[in-house]
């Protein structure tokens, strides 16, 4: 019943360990390979990173424990996935990167004893991997999700499903899919969806071609993927009929706060690779990191490191609490993202020449961070959601005091 | 053990209380006169709602409890000095405005029980005012403490004050100033200070004019103020001889997050009045809050604000432990004290026409807020201490590492 | 048949010749009189200063000549009113201040002969002041001109005006008003504006309270003005009937440029004072000046004054070449509003607890300079002007393409 | 004799082929290969682009007329490059990409006549390519040229260079080198420095490995080169001996200039691509380019894109008149290249997904613009030499005035 900033001993401990593992066991691969997950060699260096991570003990703190998980709350993961992002690979080597570790958190909330079984267990175990098909291409679902398109119709014993989705990310090589489509209403009409439960190898189900981005660090890419009469059974409705929007905002928030976890720590690796740079290179007869532009930016990116951690504990505290933290997560993610961004690209300019070029990390990560100004919502979108509520709370008070205005 | 944001029930009571209090006692004083202290009468004034702030029981929250205050601890004072911000006038009238505030908390950690008797008793309970005299002209102590040039000079039974200060707030009407002056070294070496207690009425300390500003709700201006021969005995000497810059540390931490407090409830202030305003106002077909490029403006309003709040209890819970917090107050004030600044801004500009106007409150509080960029160390300087920190570590690192660079 | 940024040489002896008039006979009564031109004496002030300048021969360089000016265009007014807004009081002595300068151009443009004996004449020689009485409070023409709700009805022999104005700048003795008022349509409309001309002297019109606003500088305050059955003779429409709002395009954009000129003036006034300050104070074991975070704010103003001189000379010349330069003036007075307000707010930091004071004039001018991002319209609706001018030109060529969308 | 920003009809005409042109035969090959010179066939497509420049008459512009070129001044060239701009790959069809573009100017400026014979005439003429060798690796010379370590040993009949560069534009097929070595002084010292001619096959010089970087238009790579005894005869020194940094000059400011002409044309098509996008997509129940975030950032564009051009002219200007335009070159470029990518970074956000990916240029213009903000002098370089000049002027204007402060 007082604030309390402190992090349990066993947190602290494993924030420990996960750092050591990254630097010595995660952070060679992702250097060797530039950050191309791909081009590291896929799912097999997935297999093998996740291997190491067990065998360190600091495998999918996320997960539930009854699934081997380590149970953490949203508060106590935060440092954890940190350390984690401190490699572009270390998400992966841990079974949190999206849109699994989402998957995951959301499967533990709302799906059945068997679909737990049958997707969750083997999900949480990184023995299969899994995609969330919610975007869609224009006039689809994008960042309004009210314009979903894609249609499940009910037929005998299931649905029938047809769409396309695109930018589904890690959908290449995934073992089930969490589709999002619509059972009731039109494209335009808030609610009327439903999430289902496939598995990559139903007929029907089609994964097209990997939409090149920015990023390269997510496994399985961002593709497009088809639904041409995907059938699946009843028992592939994950929930409630037509309650698909409510669980998306189950694992939005949750979802949207561990980006910033994993970003941040890829932010921080640029920060410290700029600081030791100009902390020991030469110019205009002293040292780099002891001229004032120099240090404007080293300050600006710790008071954004700061800031940025400090508006996650709050809105992982509020998530914590049973809230869905709309306005806390909406705030948190639209400021790390943009503050994310900013410590990079900084941090790209204080190393000069090396910093847009594949000597040093810092290009490869000014790649990687620019998409998260956009996924999980746009920043004009949370502001947009941000200022109505604000707006909103103003009228109600305004009508609430009888003002006619 | 374990995050927690959550405040007391008695902390969120008086919240609620100052919060009321405000409302009803202090903003229509605040209104009537423009937010001009001066003007509303001084220190009458502050008499009149001193005493409605005892009658409401939300008297002196920060102040020991053996000397009739509430003895909250940092975290606990971010929300009622937020609330009570709220007003221009709400700090002086809850008597945790400053300098007065932050010479209480010193005095409570520094000074002896007679010392405490004399001057921490009265200045707790409003019985009178203080000032903290340490900011020179050029080439003295400004921005850089280490040019202090005011000497105190040991004679008999005492020490024999000669120098000048400027920008002394509240030193017209304090009862009792803390001198900040050089008892060792030369002008530009660090250490060698002794703060002393000199009672306003000592011969040979002058209040001179007062320096306009652009802020004007600080009771007792901001002045110049003369030291001539001025005699204080060696009981005035507040801790021990020489420790003044190591004592001013203990002061300005806490100061600094204090005036983020009070600041910060200005600016919601500010937000407040805009978003009540565009939430009613049409314009260009529709109300101006549901236009877009309005919206923004409130939502990065309403994300500076939660970023401002989540820093400040960070370093207000770190300080709580008994830290220094030297970063994560520089961190916190720095931003802070831009972040209010473009709050303020946005709401003025929210409000077109008006917002520049005394109809609104926005452009006094635009008048108010300016100051706080420079004062309590400019964020330049701010900026300088929190880089050296990250890149000093970065060199000891690469020390240790054995790595010659 | 080249591009030639050089200026006649009868222009540039006129810019030197201001900016020692302006140094030598408006600044030291500015800094006087703390940039407030009530306090320094008014129209009174006004006479004095504006006999010098005609004995200093820079009166008046915008009038016709044929009105005792200069003739200048308006490319060649640009350094010559930016010499003059270097004093805060240096438009009011050369008779080009807001919103007489602007008035005077419209006159000679729209007015006819006998008009402009009448009204033009003693305006241009400063025997009189005038006011352009459009904006109206809520919900009438702010920042939206369509919402315009002052009415004029015709009756025999000429018109009856009802309605109120607010924030008309120099209302109060201004000798004559130019009326905005509607002759057709609803509020909301398009089109059906018409001007009138009125001397203050005339039933009906009253000239109400002083709106007390951030600045100080501009003579006969910003006044609410109401019309109550005020009469005017058919003779007083200025130009033709309906055709007010095209009339006030050709007041506006030229009237936007000549702000950005003076503004700019002032804002170089307040980056050679902060310029000065940083070369000369010590700090931090050097001189301000030397240091690199006050050299980042110092290159940052030259930057931004340089975009700004060089957005006007454009705007300005395509005004010359007889345009509307709707795009051209709008994005220079944007870019301006705002750079002009970066340029003094940076000059304020640079010279710390004395840029907030009265000490140096640049409180004043962080003062004087805010409103310029509301009046003339606000950066917002500027903005969505340059837009839809951008995204229409878009739909247009898509349109031609013959590209369905 | 007066201001004029209208182009002569040729460059005009030049300025409409060169849109056409680029449109009609550049932008295909760019987005067949993503922008990618190498992967579009390096030097082959290079002669196929220039084979088809030639035949459009756009060959060239910059070059001198007896050189094959159609002798455009600086000014002139600003909208010719910037329409070459458009595409990654117009530069290299022109023969105006760097760094032969700035190699071309500098040898018509200081080449002797066998020296033009031998470099110039096969350069202007796209025969071959060239390299500008001065940026080393730490501790040489980078963002502060006076580091510069490569030495060259006078010998009989010649010289002898030793050194290693890097970041070599070009370097890889270059046909010669323009190699910046120091012939008197120590690394650390200003002067010294002196510009030598040396064909790619001459043996001592050795093009080693491309540095990879987040650009891929420029043909040839960034590379490291070392020297180690190349010998040059005494007919290759270019000018004259320990002059070399004075020759630098005069190929920077030009060079800045006409890169800023180049990306802003790139940053144009960004801004292009997402108006086309936002006015025809719908989302929100709108169309994107009726919601006011969107119309901000359109507009922000277009500021940024006049304020670009607006400084290019007058620094153009300025250079046609014979100045070093030391200080507007500075200004330009430093704005520019922020705006620059402003430009882009919006642009990729308006168009959400898309902008992030492949299936747009957008992506890949945004890792094009990056470098630009450090090469050609680091935004910090450009504005401390800004700002270094303007505090300078103040000290010697109050030393002017005899004040002692």
């Amino acid at each position: 019943m007082a604030v309390d900033l402190s992090y349990p001993e066993h947190v602290q401990d494993l924030v420990t360990r996960t750092e050591a593992f990254v630097r010595g066991e995660v952070l060679p691969l992702e250097d060797a390979h530039r950050g191309d997950i791909a081009a590291a060699g896929g799912d097999a260096a997935r297999a093998t990173l996740q291997a190491a991570a067990k065998a360190a003990g600091v495998f999918a703190p996320h997960a539930p424990v009854e699934y081997g998980g380590q149970g953490l709350g949203m508060a106590d993961r935060a440092p954890v996935f940190e350390a984690a992002g401190y490699s572009l690979f270390g998400p992966v080597a841990l079974n949190i990167a999206a849109p699994d570790e989402g998957n995951v958190h959301m499967l533990a909330h709302i799906a059945d004893d068997e679909q737990k079984r049958r997707f969750l267990a083997p999900l949480a175990a990184g023995d299969v991997r899994s995609a969330f098909a919610m975007t869609e291409p224009a006039p689809g679902a994008g960042a309004d999700p009210n314009a979903l398109t894609t249609r499940a119709e009910k037929v005998s014993g299931g649905w029938k499903i047809n769409g396309r989705k695109h930018f589904i990310t890690g959908a290449d090589g995934a073992g089930f899919f969490i589709i999002m489509a619509r059972t009731f209403g039109e494209p335009g009409q808030r609610g009327g969806a439903t999430m289902f439960l496939a598995p990559a190898a139903s007929g029907g189900l089609k994964v097209g071609r990997h939409i090149d981005t920015l990023d390269k660090s997510m496994i399985g890419g961002h593709c497009e993927v088809d639904f041409e009469d995907l059938f699946v059974p009843d028992s592939a409705v994950l929930g409630e009929v037509d309650q698909g929007f409510a669980y998306a905002q189950v694992r939005l928030g949750p979802a949207r706060m561990t980006h910033v976890m994993r970003w941040l720590g890829a932010a921080r690796r640029g920060h410290d690779t700029a600081v030791r740079y100009v902390a020991a290179r030469e110019g205009f007869g002293s040292k780099l990191g002891d001229l004032g532009m120099i240090q404007k930016m080293v300050a600006d990116n710790e008071i954004d490191i700061a800031a940025t951690r400090a508006l996650l504990v709050r809105a992982c505290w509020e998530l914590d609490q049973g809230s869905h933290a709309a306005d806390a997560t909406s705030i948190a993610k639209t400021f790390a993202a943009e503050a994310i961004f900013r410590i990079v690209d900084r941090s790209v300019q204080m190393c000069g020449g090396l910093g847009v070029s594949e000597d040093l990390p810092l290009a490869r990560l000014s790649r990687e961070v620019r998409p998260f100004r956009i996924y999980d919502g746009p920043s004009e979108v949370h502001r947009w959601a941000i200022a109505k509520r604000a707006i909103g709370a103003a009228r109600k008070a305004a009508a609430a005091r009888g003002v006619a205005r």
